[in-house]
């Protein structure tokens, strides 16, 4: 019920990425079209602009509460919602609970950079954050690049105004001091101009400016995509070059599209946990459907859990 | 001295935006070579690493300090800098002084969106702000807008992380509820995404944020069109469309290209001080010394001195 566009959208993406060893189930209001799926009926929405705790509380029986409620009781193995972001994380803390020595669940993006993708953690789940929260982000980061994307010590910074020590916001400034004494390979600043270059595997970031930052890089490159069109659609001889160039506009546009991520993994919670955004379309939501299902194939979750802790105490 | 390409860069940059109306003066090391500019011999360098209020006191005779004295001694109509920018705000402090009534000035960049500039402050002079620093950010950049770029009842919006009141950090939240009391046409709360698209005429944020934002606005423009050239030239036919649409990829990259703007106004000083990138291309210092130009020729810091007081008090 969360997605901005509405259950026709949502039910049509879940049926885009059902397949042999994925099985969608979906939770809403009675009455809604399935063409076939499993519809666990429930009452209540939560909103955009509810308070997350409260409504959280108030509407346990929501499509948003219940459907996480399914993975904390065995009924489903990942969630993924388009809705109200504090109100997923309100309500898998509440139902899934934290992992042990986790402070703060946080959001990784794979931000699909021209070195492969680089973990963009947190991304929104904790507009503000204290120095310790980011150095746990950076910890669950350095964990989801090992274990699911497969890379070998990867290198860790921090989003910051220079690459020097001594820049940055009072924040930044004392997370980097607990950085360079943790069990990290911490590579020290980065800068946003760095972000699509590929700054490192894993970029950590209080979840005010990771969100800021997901949204703006994803707002300029299909507003830059589009621009680009307008130029070359103003004259016969762009108009031909555009019709010659069309392949590799698309296979750019496949490479950085933020549909084809279609979500976000939430990290350190004793379940699975996959946000959408709130505007998604069917695609987004069958790509974020199937990201839910590498998860689960990966087993995100347990070998977060079964790392995590030994990582948190090194800190 | 302050540019990380060295004083040869810089010189060849004012060499270029010399004109019959715009009369570069170079502050540097004795010895350098002008070809004709007129040199102030200045000692000392400001490291970019180097604590900016510490490192003004230290070095009053560095071609930072010195360059900006000229423009509080009437030597100069104003100043640009490709130095710390921390330094050039401290010693702008220091040796220009505050407008009546601004708490803190401010870097106002006009972002290049589809709907025309957008101005986009704090770009990072303060990293840690204040709710009420927000409000003046947002007063200051309102009248740039209006006396500058010529935009009647220019609309300011916040920067956060959803549109909704009730979305963002503690910084903006409270910021928003003062910008609702404030004497401007404040149009809520805008995202990342829709900061290319022209969010609104002044983008408001705190100093961190801002020069996040700026950076990867930057770098996503260069990488996407680097990244785009990269798809392009893999095929034959890509090549040839790609012959066909260089004046097209030529526009874009003009209109876009951060360094066709060069720099940007530290907005409420007593006297006028452009900020450039640090890594400034001689092209880019000559764009940055004519806006220097143009803010003279708009007495861009006569009129927001005139008009800030009665603003700031209206807050």
């Amino acid at each position: 019920m969360g997605g901005d566009l509405g259950p026709p959208e949502i039910v049509a993406g879940a049926l885009d990425a059902r397949g042999d060893t994925l099985t969608p189930i979906l939770f809403g209001d009675a009455g809604i079209e399935t063409h076939g799926l499993e519809l666990h009926e429930t009452t209540g929405v939560i909103g955009m602009n509810e308070k997350p705790a409260e409504a959280v509380r108030a509407k346990p029986g929501s499509s948003l509460v219940a459907s996480i409620r399914a993975v904390a009781e065995g009924a489903a193995q990942a969630v993924v919602s388009a809705g109200n972001t504090g109100a997923v994380l309100a309500a898998g803390l509440l139902e899934l609970r934290r992992v042990p020595g986790v402070l703060r669940p946080a959001i990784a993006v794979p931000i699909p950079s021209r070195r492969g993708p680089s973990v963009l953690i947190d991304s929104g789940a904790n507009a503000d954050a204290r120095p310790e929260h980011l150095v746990q982000f950076a910890t669950m980061g350095a964990v989801f690049a090992e274990e699911i994307l497969g890379i070998a010590d990867p290198e860790v910074r921090l989003l910051s105004i220079g690459e020097e020590r001594e820049k940055g916001n009072q924040l930044t400034l004392e997370a980097h001091e607990l950085l360079l004494a943790a069990d990290l390979n911490f590579g020290g600043n980065c800068e946003g101009r760095d972000l699509l270059e590929g700054a490192a595997d894993v970029v950590v970031t209080d979840g005010f400016t990771g969100n800021v930052t997901l949204k703006l890089l994803e707002g300029t490159i299909v507003g830059l995509i589009d621009a680009f069109r307008e130029e070359i659609t103003a004259t016969t001889a762009g108009k031909l070059g555009g019709l010659l160039i069309r392949p590799a506009a698309r296979r750019l546009r496949h490479r950085l599209d933020p549909d084809t991520y279609g979500g976000a993994y939430l990290l350190g919670l004793r379940g699975l946990a996959v946000i959408a955004h709130g505007n998604s379309s069917s695609k987004a939501i069958a790509n974020a459907i199937r990201l839910a299902a590498r998860g689960v194939e990966h087993d995100v979750a347990g070998r977060l859990a079964a790392r995590l802790p030994q990582r948190a105490e090194a800190v």
